[in-house]
């Protein structure tokens, strides 16, 4: 950390701000300058909260610098993290592809879309079981009704099952029945929720919170891997903007900025980044150009009677589309991104 | 709602957007233009999710009309709400006072704290004994200990007691102890956790969440309505924008615009809404000047050495000349907000 | 339009509303509902200011239906419009390449860049030679002396030259020595700015609005298409949020959302939708991969020494690299992107 | 500035960031720590863009600590500024209240709304000549036909003129026919336009662009006074966020950060800071109450026929109760107010 002191601050006030250093147990640097002096501080386990010092008198600004995570970072694992379930992966070689509805309705919807999840070759379906509605009146969910459905798609397709936890108490019921925990973006700072998803043994997907600070974000991964699992899926699904033609702005940038930072993988959810049907295509090929392990998308068998979120959803041949396209972008972009790091790629 | 068709749109497109609503049990109104067609929607019992049709052939765009709350509406109740703690109201003649520490540290902070909000005339003493922090290395609060303290001050001073809930049980352990159950704004939309307070007795003070729309707010204390609280105070406390001179960006034509349809009174937290202490005094009496109910504040005895928050805590010497500034405030315009809406207040 | 009455508005108030629709000349269209009663209006030419309705006693809200632009729309023009700049074009087959330095600072920096961007196959040089600092005490270009530099480029390389018009009088400049007049962020809605540029006979260049919506940004086309010129290429190069990781958030999304609207080209530049050269790489193979047609980036032959934006620009190599990549990425995504409208892809 | 260096840096990358800094004349100061190196660099006349250090291997983050403003601080002039307009002020003991229709339409109209602006006892009258309309096809003000109405509103009612320029030329106008020099927010960072201002005689009202931090809106006064115009009075209007309730979020918060920084008179615009003239007087009655100059408020004496901005237009009648109710704030604020910097008011 770093206190910069007014142009005209009084000695005994630097010094005052170098007894309340010393008073919290740190070690104060002060570095005189032509026209002010700032002073540095070492001697932290970890970050402070140093902004407790801008209220002391002449104190111009304070400045933090040490970052206040460390499992995540590549500092600590310098290789990438690569998520194993069952035969599958997400961190790997292989694109990651994550697609089913946003809700489990019934057995016929949900059936008609593994089937064109799994035609496609992805590995992984998801499915609301539970879902978080901003209006009480909304669809719900089907509730624990759906692990049956759920239960019969995953024997029936082999595919892995990922499904979002409101509470707690379900994530017992996604280790029984589900292969992917995932924490939505409102749940994002639900600290006990992800407290207790770092006590399972199953791999967590995290999506971003809806203004969510990249190190806010990175923290949330820091919460679940302080409790032991280490196995944590980034999710980037579009910050909250001002701008009205999404319903949300996807940071596809945050890819590049986690790959300098983490080792974890971070895959893009083009569907709620957009919340158009029509713009999840060109956003999804985006989103795997710029280096993204894998992708999220929302597929409806009928979009137009969907219970929750019809307008962003594919139809099964649009999905098959969707997936020819990426890949055809991922073989031309694979040997690209696993040169290594990208910012040393260039001599 | 509304679809509003493209100029060239073809008229068996329209025809199609017609049957997709019968389809869905409601009446279709088409409303042919000069230029191009309008079909109104009427039928539904609460709002329908319109951005199916957006990717019907033809469609220009789905208009919303119906708001999707009822609860909080002055339609259902035109008269403000008034809650009662004890002998204390908040949305009533009454300016609230809750104030005190972000988080109970140890007994003399505590006591020394609760004394000057005790002298202020403040009603409320807020404090948390659970903290929700970014980082999970930071401090998290005393936990149940903290309750302790907490009685012992509720006794000595007569104060009411205000606490955070992070978790569904945190509402029994308040419901025990405390007085009103604070939903902070990470939790806004943590669902499990509104119907939990919905389902209690007591008042729930319901933060705006970082970067919820009024629209959120409003639907979040719908939640805990609809389970049968009516007793909800919203709290006004800062939006996250892209300015960096605070920590949040405080939004106080929230006050006004919550005025125009809802009868849930709101307060205004000038602490996290800033989030530098300097600014604390200035915005508490903007927020008493735009007509909001009350204020939370926080409060240190000593901010330099706090464990959360310190940058934006009021020493109790700031913290009583602040409440005799917004004081003097609310005098000047209680007979100005009382003379009844403000819209109408001018003939 | 369409103004939503309250649920209890008086019958008088909905005719007060529709007294003042007629009394500015248009027609009123009565929607009575079972719990409110909505009032359409019709016979506006181009779209009205309808938010001085909402004022009127009993109006809840008031929705606008019509869009205020005629000459960027598909309903005008359905074809893509392709700009021609000599034997180069932008929107067409073609991927257009705006690249050079961010300034003009001296002959051999200007001639190192632009025989990088030339060897390349690029056919558009950009270099500020007047630039809007945010500072005043920052480098402002080398104003007319660079236009000697730019003219040896042109002849030397036969690139096109793209440069910025800060005043009305720059334009007459461009006109001269230059063959794309570009009109900044910052200038977006300096509407004397983008007047001036609609009377001239060359392309311009339209960047986003640093907060501009679509909308906003559409409209500032409109303005320049209003005088007569055609020739506008819009260049998305990221919107101002709460985001920290980034100078500005690339809005991808606006590729797509353009195209559903409009028959303008649309290009990206990742260099200021990002503003660290290590992420300018991925963002423009992202930017290739939503469906733009060209790319605009900063390339500085000594980055560390730049007089303006260094953080940012690619080394030659860096950006040989960048063109080999978005290239590939091109080849695999033309095919797709040119099989007609994204929307209408899908059976 | 600071250069921080990643944890595992090799002693040669740190090197070659030190050589660097003294390539371009600066004066590195290496700081080892326990974990990572930090590099401080003095020496700089003004700010560095230091961002271009941040692509040399090694480093983890470039933090910059000068701050680029100088002649807006209260380090050089420790005394606010008081702006004089023959006998009134902005910035002293007054309350400056700044009035009048978004533009000047036509005779009757101005003087009706000029009447009730001198009755009220305000000083100055606001009205557009020149009008910047997001649409070309909207009312863009009367232009020179404007200033006979304006002139012969200057000689009846005594009230001072302020009037936005838009271009160069204006300023002359207004040099002759007016008083004060509206710089708007869309043209906040129109370089041009300021030094213009600068090189003026009048007072310069600059109001903070939609996006603009308060940085980038302290050094575009910082521009003004580059020239030798030291009478700039600050304009809070609010900026763009996610939020749908208001047409911009007033960002109150502007103002004391402005005193703790700058001497600058600062302003508030309730107007155009909700877009709801519902809105307009609780926001104005917070914006004094948090310590602000004065007000800029939108009167028309028509609002329902109003050619722009009717929607934010108070009546004369509404816009006398805010004089009243604001006045009444004042009374009470002004003591505490100026008792000094506000962060130093208490003991």
């Amino acid at each position: 950390m770093l206190i910069v002191m007014k142009p005209g601050a009084a000695a005994q006030e630097a010094d005052a701000v170098i007894n309340a250093i010393q008073k919290i147990g740190l070690r104060p640097h002060p570095m005189p300058g032509a026209t002010r002096t700032a002073i540095g501080i070492t001697g932290n386990q970890g970050p402070i909260d140093g902004r407790r010092f801008e209220n002391l008198p002449g104190v111009a600004e304070v400045i933090r610098v040490t970052k206040p995570y460390k499992l995540i970072t590549l500092d600590l694992r310098p290789e990438k993290t690569v998520v194993r379930v069952g035969n599958a992966t997400i961190g790997g070689n292989e694109l990651a592809i994550i697609a089913g509805p946003c809700a489990i309705e019934n057995r016929d919807q949900a059936f008609a879309v593994a089937k064109a999840v799994h035609q496609s070759g992805a590995r992984f379906f998801r499915g609301g079981v539970w879902k978080p509605r901003t209006s009480p009146y909304a669809f719900q969910g089907l509730g624990e009704k759906g692990w049956q459905i759920m239960t019969e798609i995953r024997k029936a397709f082999g595919l892995k099952i990922v499904t979002e936890a409101l509470e707690e108490h379900h994530v017992d019921l996604i280790e029984r029945h589900g292969d992917v925990i995932q924490i939505g973006a409102r749940n994002m700072q639900n600290f006990s929720l992800l407290r207790r998803a770092g006590r399972s043994r199953q791999p967590v997907l995290l999506k971003r919170g809806m203004a969510a600070t990249l190190e806010e974000w990175l923290l949330a991964a820091e919460y679940i891997m302080a409790e032991g699992n280490y196995n944590v899926i980034l999710c980037e699904r579009g910050v909250r903007t001002f701008t009205q033609h999404t319903r949300n702005t996807l940071d596809l940038a945050s890819v590049p900025a986690i790959r300098r930072i983490s080792h974890l993988p971070v895959i893009v959810d083009p569907s709620h980044g957009t919340g158009s049907a029509y713009m999840v295509t060109p956003l999804a090929r985006a989103g795997v150009a710029v280096g993204a392990d894998g992708l999220m998308v929302e597929v409806h068998n009928h979009p137009e009677v969907a219970l929750s979120d019809g307008a962003q959803a594919l139809t099964p041949s649009e999905y098959a589309q969707l997936i020819r396209e990426v890949r055809a972008i991922r073989d031309v972009t694979t040997p690209i991104v696993n040169q290594g790091p990208i910012e040393t790629k260039v001599a």
